[in-house]
């Protein structure tokens, strides 16, 4: 029988329908919500739609902000003749979290995907090509993942930008620091072993 | 520095309070409710502030429900006679899946718990004796969890509950269905063991 009445069943419907929350974590998520003062979920609920309505693309690096521009590219501290290339703000995040980055970024809203039919024109790449053009960019750090997707949309823009002269690079890729060598995948150990470096 | 306008932030922070989201799905979700179309994310806010306004407890059982009565108490098809004593609605939503009881609930809304200084008053034991007085009732199945709260409630409602008269019942504890013995805490194995029974 229907245990839950509508609101609530409502609710954990549009929850579960979030990215990484399953029925239980939407449960958990309704009925807490349920049990919070009105004010204050009537704060979450507004956040929600004035996040949705006023946050727009950065005009330089196509990251997610409020304004024109987002705080990075504004910034006059960053090296804006370097730019890094990753999928999604969430990378850039950590990048930036990493805090070894003093350069800027562009963010391409994905990866080339033939599975899930993203192409190119899919990505944020034509916005890459006017920066490259309007701009005086000495190195491009292709920092996308090392997954098939992340290495094909890497290898396209190498193809596509060594033309024009720039100096282009990959993050490297090998063992995490702090990995155990035997708990890390066969291919991960192959590519480790072929990027060698002599100290 | 500061990587995310303040709309972004603000949503990051408001999800990073919802139960069981950390700081980064919190990010993941902020990123999606973001990319969404307006009319959608506007529908999650309006049933977010909906149900938090118009959720109330069930007269008879205490659990979440629209009306004054939740569907379980509202049916003639359960057994009236019959009450399971849960620690709150997902613990009902667990017991209600696995769909072989058909007596009705009642809700505590926690359990006691000197560390989080929750005792008999914080939970809605006032409620189920006023339920047993006014209600003929058969049998009180103490159904809240196997751990140490779960355990001093249930220790509690039997010695409250025992003068009235009422057959007073506990949930079996022992080694899950489909458990390997080598991976079940030592706890579990000597509580197996006390209460094996003679096939």
């Amino acid at each position: 029988m229907e245990i839950y009445s509508n609101n609530i069943r409502e609710l954990i419907q549009e929850l579960s329908n979030l990215p990484g929350l399953g029925q239980k974590s939407a449960q958990r998520i309704a009925f807490y919500i349920i049990k919070q003062p009105i004010e204050k979920m009537e704060n979450l609920a507004n956040v929600i739609k004035k996040a949705c309505k006023e946050v727009k693309y950065c005009k330089e690096c196509c990251t997610i902000t409020d304004d024109e521009l987002c705080p990075i590219c504004k910034s006059s501290k960053r090296d804006h003749t370097q730019i890094m290339i990753v999928e999604n703000e969430r990378d850039l995040a950590s990048y930036e979290k990493a805090g070894e980055y003093e350069g800027v970024y562009h963010v391409l809203h994905g990866a080339i995907s033939p599975l899930l039919s993203i192409g190119p024109d899919e990505l944020k790449i034509k916005e890459l090509l006017l920066r490259i053009r309007n701009e005086e960019i000495n190195e491009i750090i292709l920092a996308t993942n090392s997954s098939i997707e992340g290495e094909a949309t890497a290898a396209y823009l190498c193809k596509l930008l060594k033309p024009l002269g720039i100096k282009i690079t990959r993050i490297a890729s090998g063992v995490p620091v702090g990995g155990d060598i035997e708990n890390i995948d066969a291919i991960t150990l192959q590519r480790a072993l072929k990027m060698r470096i002599t100290i």
